[in-house]
């Protein structure tokens, strides 16, 4: 048994289930305790804020709403004011609450404590774990929203096999991070996983970042319907316009085919950059049951070296409203278990 | 002192040069011995194929060429008779062979035993590695070009305190290899760093591999020449056509645009998806030093995420032909120091 998990028996974190006898060494079969440790999970991604209260297993137990702000100091307030009501008849997570996380659209640092970029919420070094933790007296970390996704994936989730794999995250916007090695690969200025500002369309539609062409001006869910409404089709969502081609209107098809182009051709950049074990295309409004899906299937198969062409699973999973909240929570269990950013 | 510091000045590879006193801990200034232990390095790539012999600080001590087969028996008889050729004058090296490393064009196991896929060498699984150990009683490591070099930056050159960069090889073919964490990051299926297959020119050039408008159709040495020869030009290099351009003739200039603004684009999606600390970019040809280095430069800056754009440092190296062979003898020097792929 190893170091590590020696020591999170003690700490009474894991247990042994089983004994098992075969080749070699007996191996003892080790399980999490989910009791043993609760966590906050919150995210800055939508409006208003979703709250959970969540085991070490990842369920959730409870669940509320903040409501949203872009200041600091009242987003702390908020959350010390909701964490008695969260935890209301819950008297085990009060006395075992481990931590908060909290997942945001930006660049977080290494630490897990500063946001050092945020275009959605207008900041710049904002040490917002610091500013949560005085005003809950919880110990926090903050995360980028597809950074949270793929941690949770990593212990909770289809990835906890897989050493090296993508999240691609495609709603209004569209994020992307890596596991390498079973960590979190932040690259050198925690930039790594930028593909919405990857240029795909070369002199394509002007992009809020400065440049043209960028995988976000075509492929997030925000440009495909800022695209339908320029073509006046009568579509306020993805389904709208999946109805609209199902009925043969060539616009329609044509915007959801440009949209899916786009993004399989990124997809097949990460496999041609990376050759990662397994992408997951985490989607919302049910976006990859329709043509788009099939389009962004084949534009990858499409782009990626023949004779590799395939062999790199993309997996793809419609995503409720928890998802964000739910990675927030596992950034704190990760840092529990583990501490940040270790394999 | 770290346990592996001390275990290799058990073995006589490092040796205290010098005790430094500052704040905190007195540190001991660290040095290889670089009389300690030799390497041959030897390059497919060139026909015929370089052979070198080098010092544990990757100095070149003799060199020789073998002929050029695509046959691996007849590559390991080669190199075992040439091994005393090479050897000849150099009784320390003789007496402290410690290994052979080989650099090709193709996918490499992670193991650096088998070769398996090279398109250049119509080879698929081929244990390279233990055909050659046989016929030369040598322990031998092979491996793709790019990684090659890579690993010979991150432990002679300049890569030495970068633990995550990337090299983008230009030549008659485009390489690239990643090191992430101090380590060479291979993929799931030996795949990462195969930019050439990236489509970087939707529906363009029809490419060897069997999909259309890879970088490699049109930035490659190869591509370049290929264009000048259809434009008409006299022009048998990239030197050439850069004196035609100089000279103002517009087809020149439109196929340096054209190579260069695709390199310079597949080094920005390098950007965007994995943040490196830095990009070295081996060229052969002085193929940087003119119009084209400039294009390619541009077109990162363009395609980059504008705040961030300019912070990574690219870094431009006119490479000789020894590249691949010293990069094959760091291959095994890397083997012989802290085995396969570790940091």
């Amino acid at each position: 048994m190893s170091g590590i998990a020696r020591e999170l028996i003690d700490r009474g974190v894991l247990h042994e289930t089983e004994t098992v006898y075969g080749q070699g060494r007996p191996s003892v079969l080790l399980d999490l305790k989910p009791e043993c440790a609760f966590f906050i999970g919150i995210s800055l991604l939508e409006d208003p804020a979703p709250m959970i209260l969540s085991d070490l297993n990842g369920n959730i137990i409870a669940r509320q709403q903040l409501p949203y702000s872009r200041d600091p100091k009242i987003i702390a307030n908020a959350i010390a004011y909701g964490l008695p009501e969260i935890l209301k008849g819950h008297p085990q997570a009060s006395s075992k609450l481990a931590g908060i996380g909290v997942a945001l659209s930006g660049f977080v640092d290494e630490k897990q404590a500063t946001c050092v970029q945020s275009t959605l919420l207008g900041w710049q070094d904002v040490p917002l774990a610091e500013i949560i933790r005085q005003a809950s007296g919880v110990d926090t970390f903050i995360e980028n929203d597809a950074k949270a996704v793929a941690v949770s994936e990593k212990l909770f989730g289809i990835a906890r096999d897989t050493p090296n794999f993508s999240v691609v995250s495609l709603g209004d916007g569209i994020g992307c991070a890596h596991v390498i090695d079973g960590r979190l690969y932040r690259g050198n200025h925690g930039g790594a996983g930028e593909i919405a500002h990857a240029t795909i369309e070369p002199g394509g539609a002007p992009c809020r970042c400065g440049k043209r062409g960028c995988l976000d001006t075509v492929a997030s869910m925000k440009a495909i319907k800022e695209m339908a409404r320029a073509a006046c089709l009568k579509c306020t969502s993805l389904s709208d316009l999946e109805e609209e081609a199902s009925l043969g209107t060539a616009e329609a098809i044509a915007i959801i085919h440009k949209a899916g182009a786009a993004l399989g051709l990124a997809i097949s950049h990460l496999i041609q950059m990376n050759d990662p074990g397994m992408i997951l295309v985490t989607h919302v409004e049910g976006s990859f049951d329709g043509l788009f899906g099939t389009v962004v299937q084949q534009a990858i198969e499409a782009n990626v070296l023949p004779r590799y062409a395939g062999q790199t699973p993309i997996r793809t999973r419609r995503v409720d409203s928890d998802v964000w909240a739910r990675g927030a929570a596992s950034i704190a269990a990760h840092n529990f278990l583990i501490g940040p950013n270790i394999n």
